[in-house]
């Protein structure tokens, strides 16, 4: 049995679905997930920025690794998002995830103080290593500087790499920059890159990469697969078709609109809630959203049944 | 009995020296709390930025509530850092606060997600007040959008003062922008703004804020203390002087630097002890700290205790 599970190929950076008063639904997080594996993807990022993770208290992060891992959902198809401001907190929730089966975690940098040295990055990396001290953990960075507002750079990479080996074993690049996807591929052999859009999925893959973790492949996930599985001769048309569509998402708030259009595809309105700071889409929003989405034929059922919905 | 002890005057936002482990060190932590209440601070903000909370774990941050609470601290003097991205972790820590007797507490916007709007913020502080509960409750703003990256507006301060009243007491600035500061206390009467540094002390109060609640106070407290009671003759002079020390201080990393010199103060080198991701100051800072404050008589015993320690 090898030590760790490696992971790769079109991951959903997977929504978490709220009770009215503000927990994740595990019954409904968990039917969700089984519906994307069962879809298209070949893996599931739960507890990331799609995920709400950080707005939800230490507790309910627990209870919902402790749910997906009850329900099943296979090792090799899950990176756990488990970072926090506190390095005591991202301990526990990494231990938490991996007691639970789930060695690959996604951790993002200490966030709230900004201006921090890569000598104090590495030095919190370098402690969660050592204190989770498991052979079989790896570590996912998560490079997203438009909202953590702390990057990764290379430099640190190389660094971590170098003292760390394969523990430190690859990072979502979240940054919308493919220069730097790019260069992180070509820099660091075996290092296991994901783009953090499937808008970049093929040049990913084709350039040497593992795959993507988005949040859009919640509602994409069946054309991305086809992307990911194509021939040479098709992908270039359908990755063209797959990133219209994530563009189209960009014009609205992501996380509520990626929600509103699984209302529609489910006909469950719990998907609407959201944790604040986030809102739901206004019912203007929702129109202009299910105006964009109306061109792709990827929608066709979550087009009627949001016209039925918005008709009652 | 008032249902809520207003606080007022020169704040420090208290530092939290940590045993080499990592966790709050409380009976270092005390003393330092009592020393700055002996030694002119009207009271003390601890779990602020200053104070690494974000750094540390939620059940670190509510062992060190109860460790201030147990040492009679009296709630007069005490506002209590208790912001964090998740709204069920700052309720937590409200309540813990609350609970240990400290009813006014300091509260950062959810700062994980950027760019998020004013209707989500007001939500998330709504929700704050409404799952608290206690009519004992005053919450104090912090405005701090070079480290949150999160701003809050002036227009979010008043529909909040609209809806809540005097609940919504106050607001720590530390934005640095002194228009902004003065534009709060002018355009909110009764709303409570401290300076989030004592370089606007006496334009603070001048103006009808309350004061400052900053860093720096960890070792200015003294001086600080004296700007804000003298005589309108000498206040000029003794701001200059205090002005001069912040700046001063600025061109260092500001926690480390802050407590190098309380190791300097005290002679106990747990003092150096930091979170990461920040970093003790290096050897090579430390002389420069030394040689930058020699130029200021407060600082007579530290430079003293400084020199001696480099020579060892």
């Amino acid at each position: 049995m090898p030590s760790t599970d490696l992971v790769s190929g079109v991951f959903a950076a997977s929504l978490t679905p709220m009770t009215p008063a503000g927990a994740p639904d595990h019954t409904m997080a968990v039917g969700h997930c089984r519906w994307l594996l069962e879809n298209g993807c070949d893996g599931l990022a739960p507890l990331g920025t799609t995920g709400e993770a950080n707005s939800q208290s230490l507790a309910d992060r627990m209870a919902l690794i402790e749910a997906i891992a009850a329900a099943g959902l296979p090792a090799n198809r899950v990176v756990v998002g488990t970072g926090g401001c506190a390095l005591g907190d991202t301990v526990a929730l990494t231990r938490c995830a991996i007691d639970a089966g789930y060695p690959n975690a996604l951790v993002l940098p200490p966030f709230y103080y900004k201006g921090v040295s890569d000598d104090g990055l590495f030095a919190y990396y370098a402690a969660l290593i050592e204190r989770i001290g498991d052979p079989q953990f790896r570590l996912y960075l998560y490079h997203f500087p438009q909202m953590s507002a702390v990057p990764l750079s290379p430099a640190l990479i190389g660094r971590l790499r170098d003292a760390f080996g394969d523990v430190v074993a690859g990072l979502k690049d979240s940054s919308g920059d493919w220069a730097n996807t790019k260069h992180l591929i070509d820099a660091f052999p075996g290092f296991r890159v994901f783009s953090g859009s499937e808008q970049f999925l093929a040049d990913n893959v084709a350039a040497g990469g593992v795959g993507c973790i988005s949040a859009s492949v919640n509602v994409t996930a069946p054309l991305a697969a086809r992307v990911l599985r194509a021939d040479p001769a098709d992908r270039a048309q359908l990755q063209q078709e797959l990133t219209a569509i994530r563009t189209a998402l960009q014009g609205f708030p992501m996380i509520p609109a990626l929600k509103r259009i699984l209302e529609w595809h489910t006909g469950n309105p719990g998907w609407r809630n959201v944790l604040p700071p986030l809102l739901a889409l206004s019912e203007a929003e929702a129109t202009e959203l299910r105006r964009k989405i109306a061109d792709f034929p990827l929608f066709r059922d979550e087009i009627a049944l949001g016209a039925a919905t918005a008709s009652r």
